[in-house]
């Protein structure tokens, strides 16, 4: 793509020298036909008049539109641009390298054709309404990088408006994930989920969908914090989603900080951006899991956590335990779509996960309770356990 | 794609032994990626964390949005399913072929990225606000088979509200098509363009905004009818858009039937489905120019007005002189994304038609009015006419 003088003035030396802009530029993705037009009689069968004829057998027989368009395989990786990374709220422009690195991702990892759509709306109901419109076109909805509280409204209103597969990565990718290595890391120390008691930092979007999936796992029990510390019953200024989790976790009624929370805890999971002093990590159970996700920088350093901790995981590549929802979400999509899922249900979302932990395998060790995102088997499992999953729910039309 | 049962049931002999379903079977498009992904490096620069410099870059000068991601080079190609080809309103699913099937011919014919955008709404203001929404994500809008007039209203706001292109192609590609191909006519017969009498069959999208090129090129007259006869003012019952259309155009008054309208006519141009009497067209003036562009069936059988006229054309690709909409739509938003341009302007749509004609050349005759869609000097001409004509009009951005 041509560059406009104007476009590079302002930019400086970085982009002259970062990869990451040369790789970027002209953007990361295409569109490309599967079919020849390579003469009038290919032309009149992709387009008119032969369109036509399929035209008219879907709008007779609606379900045809999954087997003679692209729609049952294609997803709309969609967000508003309000929580991008570690950015925040850059809007709608500035979030597209990133749903354009998402979509680039589905292809790769899955084979899940994906296309990336920024919407110039933040307000809950025109993200509703305008994804309801757009939905005929998709046959997966990934919503991305949608601030919290709002996302669980819009995730929620889209499960019961539509009747394809809705799915906010940001909560159930790294849940899934995050279950998957909890599972390991509680193999390896000879313990069942039941048996342990975690804090975890954060009630955004992750925070929440995390502590979600470990309790329909059945652990033993969960506290979960914000910026203000543990989450209680009575708290005050809570919104209804935390009013909810204080209802249904720390059943020891903890009201402290969450490093006060981590005395005697058996699992940290860090989604907050904090920092926890190593006292606190000192302070944990024998054998303790502490998985430090906030990225660039993780709540603790894992080689300083490592010295407390039995397994360590963070977000960053250049440690081991790497907790990257790229294990989850494309295998998660290719499964639903190979089933033709209405929805992706809670039961598909731990199947995901037990299919995520059961590739590491024999090889388990503190090092190694989640796979690499470039295991070949990664996909392939998680969408076989997904589509298996589907079935057996009586949710798969295929 | 797998298919179901339930899918294929009612669907019968046609689908088994029809090429066009065979072509179609799980869709004509794909998205891949243009960057490698092949291990933990490539992914730290295409995703985390080197993508979040570059979304902070755009965050901080947004026009870098178009050299670091693919907005600047992809079209969303919109409809809302309610005129589509001759079926009529057969809903956003059942036009899915025919939007994937555009983005295929924006590919193979101008290199152009498209995604079809179906919208499971059809109020003016809801598509308005909806393809606002989308516009971050993308160059450039080409409308598709919206009916008319909401369609007026909807390109008429849309070119308000954003600063890219936005073309409804069923007026506007169908009109540089004709202006190129009626030039070439005219100039076949040793007469300009002001010396012809026209008569418009059709006040729909193209037969609206054919009038409207013809008349900024120049035209002798024009008459307008629709399925009531030829528009002239105070005809009852007109709307908006035919009310100026009859305070524009039929500077003789006509008022009876196209047919009537037709003596001593030089000039004919079907758009609406209708019929003509072979009498009626052997009533018309010496070398007299019918283009009956009904698809699959012209208002009057090529072999037919080749009895009256000296140049006939049609929609099809089995008789000489089709004028078909992908002689013009791909290269016009070739070169207005080329030169990102914010929007397409008159100047722009006639140097298309003027360039278009001219790669006819010194071959001109009675069957090559107009050149082949497969004639690679087309997308380029169209292109680059598009793209000086928006720099000499200023709506240039690079």
């Amino acid at each position: 793509m041509a560059i406009s003088p104007s476009s590079t003035a302002s930019t400086g030396d970085a982009i002259d020298t970062d990869p990451a802009f040369a790789l970027h530029r002209g953007g990361k993705l295409e569109v490309r036909s599967t079919v020849p037009v390579r003469d009038a009689d290919d032309l009149s069968l992709a387009y008119t008049p032969g369109v036509a004829r399929v035209c008219t057998a879907i709008a007779d027989t609606p379900e045809l539109v999954k087997d003679y368009t692209w729609v049952s395989r294609v997803v709309a990786v969609v967000s508003d641009g309000t929580a991008v990374l570690g950015l925040g709220d850059i809007g709608p422009s500035a979030a597209m390298p990133v749903m354009e690195g998402k979509a680039l991702l589905f292809k790769e990892f899955a084979g899940v054709d994906a296309v990336p759509i920024c919407l110039d709306c933040t307000d809950v109901d025109e993200l509703v309404e305008t994804v309801v419109r757009l939905a005929p076109s998709f046959g997966g909805i990934n919503l991305e990088d949608i601030s919290a509280p709002r996302c669980f409204e819009v995730e929620d209103r889209l499960r019961e408006r539509l009747d394809i597969p809705v799915f906010h990565d940001d909560q159930h990718g790294t849940a899934i994930v995050v279950l998957a290595a909890l599972r390991n890391a509680a193999r390896l120390t000879g313990r069942s989920l039941g048996d342990l008691r975690a804090v975890v930092a954060g009630a955004g979007a992750s925070g929440v969908a995390v502590t979600r999936i470990l309790q329909s796992a059945g652990i033993g029990d969960i506290a979960v914090s914000d910026s203000k510390g543990v989450i209680y019953p009575g708290r005050e200024g809570l919104n209804p989603v935390k009013r909810a989790l204080a209802e249904e976790t720390n059943r020891a009624r903890l009201t402290g900080s969450t490093e006060e929370a981590l005395a005697g805890a058996d699992v940290f999971i860090g989604l907050s951006g904090s920092t926890i002093a190593e006292e606190a990590l000192a302070s944990m159970a024998d054998d303790a899991i502490v998985f430090a996700l906030s990225n660039p920088t993780p709540e603790v350093h894992p080689d300083v956590a490592r010295r407390h901790a039995r397994v360590v995981a963070t977000g960053r590549s250049d440690f081991p335990n790497q907790i990257n929802n790229v294990l989850a979400f494309p295998g998660v999509f290719r499964g639903a779509l190979d089933v033709r899922a209405r929805t992706i249900t809670e039961g598909m979302k731990t199947a995901a996960a037990m299919a995520l932990a059961d590739v590491v395998g024999d090889r388990l060790c503190a090092d190694y309770v989640i796979p690499s995102p470039f295991d070949p088997r990664v996909a392939p499992a998680v969408s076989a356990a997904v589509a298996a999953r589907a079935r057996e729910e009586g949710v798969a039309r295929a």
